[in-house]
């Protein structure tokens, strides 16, 4: 026990600043709890949001990661020694969200390396087992790495129902708007990824995804569902330019700033507005295990933990997409 | 047919300003359409609104009535002479809302009073035959005047499920706002209407509904619906704060202005926003019918014709709630 306390890890920390330390106290497994050992992680915009302010966090950074178990406070054994992803929000296990399967919105849960929570950009991360995830075999790191924001756009699916006959419009070619078109693609419904970016596009494109230039989209209402994915207002504004009376918006994007907001349109096409965030892994995994999702083109470049200074420039720069970090 | 063309009848006419006269031109009901001669009319909100340059809509205003059927263009004649209330959207009958009942959207539709179509503040409307419904005979023509604001509170259902485990809380006890607490009091959920009159909150208490004033509210998010009807943006910062995460949000107030809006606890929260704004006579009728519903406390005053700019100011006076005219 006195050795664990003693002992120190490498950590990528937020505090003002970032600063990379090979000295942050190695963290202990509640009861309940796993300690994982990171293998490899992926910074993801919302580290970067929070490198600007964003949810005032000070703390390790980081959510997303593949890692194995190495310690288990606990009876149940079973993912020791596996690899595993993980869940990012931790919720009291006792309020009336937790024990109706929607922790994610428990009031005073904690998140991983983004509320009151340590994050993954660490040689070591703690979380309780049942968010964990064992990773099937045929998956590999680079890819597992992806199952939070692939669970985030598998929400979607979890949230509204997306008919076979639904025009589907996806603005934002990013990583999120990516993903989002990948797995709304497993639809039968007519789906098109909208961006600024050519090179991006063809991501998409390249798994057999509609795509189109937003210099080259018709402005009509003609959508029945518009997920606004570019982490801009202009992208919401855009949104209700194109979904059609009755028709749904799914906001994705955590957009921090403030912004002047007509609400007359919404009631008299009477729209439905829907915020998604966090989402389940099973489908993310299934879907990476079944060959049904390629991840990896959306890899711009992986570092190892002590260019992380540098690995968090590169991911701020236009046009780069996921930028991994291997502990 | 010379006869009728030349024949003129009185109105309320908005023209960048309210003009009363009594030089219209009589209106002649086109194929498929009723000509209706008014009983009495409601002035509501929108009707204030547009006074003030809301949809720029000129013409003669008013879209709340009880008419009798004067004549038919058309074989079908069966409301020939029969009271009616009519819906206000005119659709074009022929495109994918209008064939799928949804006229209420057609993006060609005319709308009674506000827009593109004369409005039933006058001796006469004309109105599709598919657009009006007989009146049952105990309902007097002051309560089934508020068949189509009525209509609109019934909306609400149409769109949303409320369970009978939910807390629903309406925000506003306006016109509106009381005619939803009547509406969804029909529920098995826990409604409560909010507002700022004790006055107005009686009216509702007196029919059973639970009422608090704003004053009195503590802010938290406990309710799983909630339902602006505040007309004024600040209600919908309010309801933000009053939802439960995965909550609804029902915007009924078509708030024509603009404010700064922070759109990030809405995807972190993942409320759903809903517009919601005419809706299906039929329960309407229906409740009025059965007595469910008693609207006539919401009569503030009634005029006569000759009166309408009287009528006009009275409405728009502080504490007065529905103003009706006797044609």
């Amino acid at each position: 026990m006195i050795i664990w306390k003693l002992k120190t890890m490498r950590a990528i920390e937020f505090n003002n600043e970032l600063k990379i330390t090979e000295n942050y106290s190695m963290p202990e497994p509640q009861k309940g709890e796993a300690l994982i050992k990171i293998i490899i992680a992926g910074i993801c915009n919302t580290d970067i949001e929070i490198t600007k302010g964003y949810m005032g966090f000070s703390g390790i950074l980081g959510h997303e990661f593949v890692g194995i178990v190495e310690k288990i406070n606990g009876t149940d054994q079973e993912l020791l020694n596996h690899r595993v992803v993980g869940e990012i929000n931790c919720g009291c296990r006792c309020c009336e969200y937790c024990l109706t399967g929607l922790e994610n919105h428990c009031p005073t849960r904690t998140v991983v390396g983004i509320f009151n929570r340590n994050g993954c950009f660490a040689d070591y991360v703690t979380l309780p087992l049942k968010n964990l995830h064992k990773v099937p075999e045929n998956i590999s790191n680079q890819e597992a790495v992806f199952a939070e924001p692939l669970a985030a756009a598998f929400e979607i699916l979890d949230q509204i129902q997306i008919k076979p006959t639904d025009k589907v419009l996806i603005l934002g070619d990013g990583k999120l708007g990516l993903l989002i078109s990948f797995v709304l693609n497993l639809t039968e419904a007519e789906i098109t990824l909208i961006g600024k970016h050519q090179e991006k596009l063809d991501i998409a494109k390249n798994q057999n995804v509609n795509t189109n230039l937003l210099s080259d989209l018709s402005i009509e209402k003609i959508y029945d569902v518009v997920v606004e994915a570019t982490g801009s207002i202009s992208g919401f504004e855009l949104a209700q330019k194109l979904v059609k009376p009755r028709g749904t918006i799914v906001l994705k994007s955590t957009i921090a700033s403030e912004k002047a907001l007509n609400l007359a349109p919404i009631v008299i096409d009477e729209i439905k507005i829907i915020g998604s965030r966090c989402g389940p892994f099973k489908p993310a995994l299934s879907a990476l295990e079944k060959n049904l999702i390629d991840v990896t083109p959306l890899i711009s470049k992986e570092f190892n933990f002590n260019q992380a200074q540098e690995a968090f420039k590169l991911s701020k720069t236009k046009g780069i997409l996921k930028i991994l970090i291997n502990f």
